[in-house]
């Protein structure tokens, strides 16, 4: 039903059989050994390459189906490109979901440099930015910043299943980022956790050791600096992540607005802004849940700070002072 | 110096010794008992409220110092808006920081009536929602909805401390928003994670616990069902969550849009959303890291998407489909 709906969405059309350069699979996770070796013996020419988000066990997987022939595995090349939601379908699927992304490349050692070639060519011209390292690399990065980070969501967020009304009340807009990808696909997650278990399990056990350290520090009434050592070495961590346009550390400024929640107040203070001749870096809405009021945060270069808070403030938008993150 | 800076930035007088109704003392948590006790020994009338977001160790530790004084006590009530930002100071504060937020309110046994009904009024007067109950219950649901995920965030923000830098540029929106408020304040939370220990610890523990659990399942390569149902729980706890006006569950539709990297874009965008007669419930920007353009995803009424949607293609916008959330 997906493949049909993605047809009629004109994703393209449906071969069988018929001489291709490049084969792109993309099947869930536990399928897509199977049909990559299936493609390569089908089809003798074509690259094959895949989108599962686990790399070495797929490897391992085409290998062991093509009983390890140099030949053939010579046309495989694992990829994966780093731009899934949390909610699946082809009707989810956009134009530019690749634009900009990171694509990453698995090659083997047995992977022929044309496959190689083929892969990357086939990146980028969805407009994403492909980058090679090898598959047991990849699924130690992925098993941190992408599996870890689903395994605690879903963690959080099942914590709220079990708890009274007057918990939820409670509830604000940082346990809110911390569950959005909660949201998840249970089957697909369960391939992707298995699949990358020998880097996800360390991983999970990593966090929790260190969270079991403090709540014993806690227990003792003495937890303070194991609480305060935690939450240093996060800000070191946060500081590591790189800004918007990939690579570079954030170096924004923060103009936080306050915007009446009505029709076209927020279209007026981008309006203004953009008269101002400022570019968005991002945009961050916070709620003031209950009330019709909303606060926006706009993130602009940081040379832009100074002349868009005079600007807004000319146009009698009300705003506070916020440093630069 | 922060004294000195909120009183010239105008947030009030500094007074001793004169008479006054109420005092809110809004001071660190481990300082909040003493100036609690203080106050109220100084001023025999005033009612005495606080800020901590903690409450039973303060309690505690008003009892201690007023020796348990039944008539001195009745002037105290608990207080805690939860108005909190990741950064702290007064130059952070706004205005309107506390309009339609809760602010929960603790009468202990000996609160009298009327130091209840001053600590409502001044919640009120701020703007937020007052919502009155027990310490405990407060302290039970702060560790759950707060406390346990900043030192989640912290945990995984400081896992990244450590990484190479190829992991680092496969770091996604996910781990954004998993580590935004790891930008918190090392020792404040250490004041808030060791006084509200008793709490915060079994909560750490029982996520670590379903985190173990998974982990323990996966290095039997048989975790497919854990995961299954771990991330299953999650959806369940995230529809939990209440919506932007608080209390009902979420029950907007998302329209995405691609918008181009460039000054007036959005304004563009949000104009024309407007001009459809369209109110915005939130919005979300998903970057495209390296490309000049964006995606952005309007939330609004369900019955409002298809009436956008329409407005939007009309005037060129390229959208793409996205059910209800």
């Amino acid at each position: 039903m997906n493949l049909r709906q993605a047809v009629s969405l004109g994703a393209g059309d449906v071969h069988a059989g018929e001489d291709v350069d490049v084969t792109v699979v993309a099947v869930p996770p536990r399928s897509t050994a199977g049909v990559v070796a299936e493609r390569i013996e089908m089809d003798p020419r074509s690259t094959v390459t895949d989108t599962a988000s686990i790399k070495a066990e797929v490897e391992r997987g085409v290998r062991a189906a093509l009983s390890g022939d140099t030949a053939k595995l010579s046309r495989y090349v694992g990829g994966h490109p780093l731009a899934g939601r949390e909610r699946g379908g082809p009707h989810r699927a956009r134009a530019d979901m690749f634009a900009g992304r990171a694509w990453v490349i698995t090659p083997m050692e047995e992977t022929s440099a044309q496959a190689l070639q083929d892969a990357r060519w086939i990146a980028a011209e969805c407009g994403a930015v492909p980058l090679a390292m090898p598959a047991a690399e990849h699924d130690r990065a992925l098993a941190v910043t992408s599996h870890l980070p689903q395994m605690v969501a879903s963690a959080l967020a099942a914590q709220l299943a079990r708890q009274p009304d007057t918990v939820l009340q409670l509830t604000g807009q940082a346990m809110r980022d911390m569950t959005r990808i909660a949201a998840g696909d249970p089957q697909l997650w369960a391939d992707i956790a298995t699949g990358n278990a020998t880097e996800l399990a360390p991983a999970m056990r990593e966090l929790s050791a260190s969270l079991l350290r403090v709540a014993g520090e806690l227990d003792s009434r003495e937890g303070g600096a194991a609480v305060r050592d935690l939450v240093a070495a996060g800000r070191d961590g946060l500081r590591r992540i790189p800004g918007k346009h990939g690579g570079e550390t954030r170096s924004f400024g923060i103009v936080p607005v306050l915007v009446e929640d009505r029709p076209g107040e927020m279209a007026r203070l981008l309006g203004d802004t953009a008269a101002a001749g400022v570019n968005l870096e991002d945009l961050r809405v916070e709620h003031a849940p209950g009330l019709p009021v909303g606060l926006i945060e706009l993130a602009v270069a940081e040379d832009a700070v100074r002349r868009l808070r005079t600007a807004l403030t000319e146009r009698g938008w009300t705003l506070t002072d916020e440093p630069s993150v």
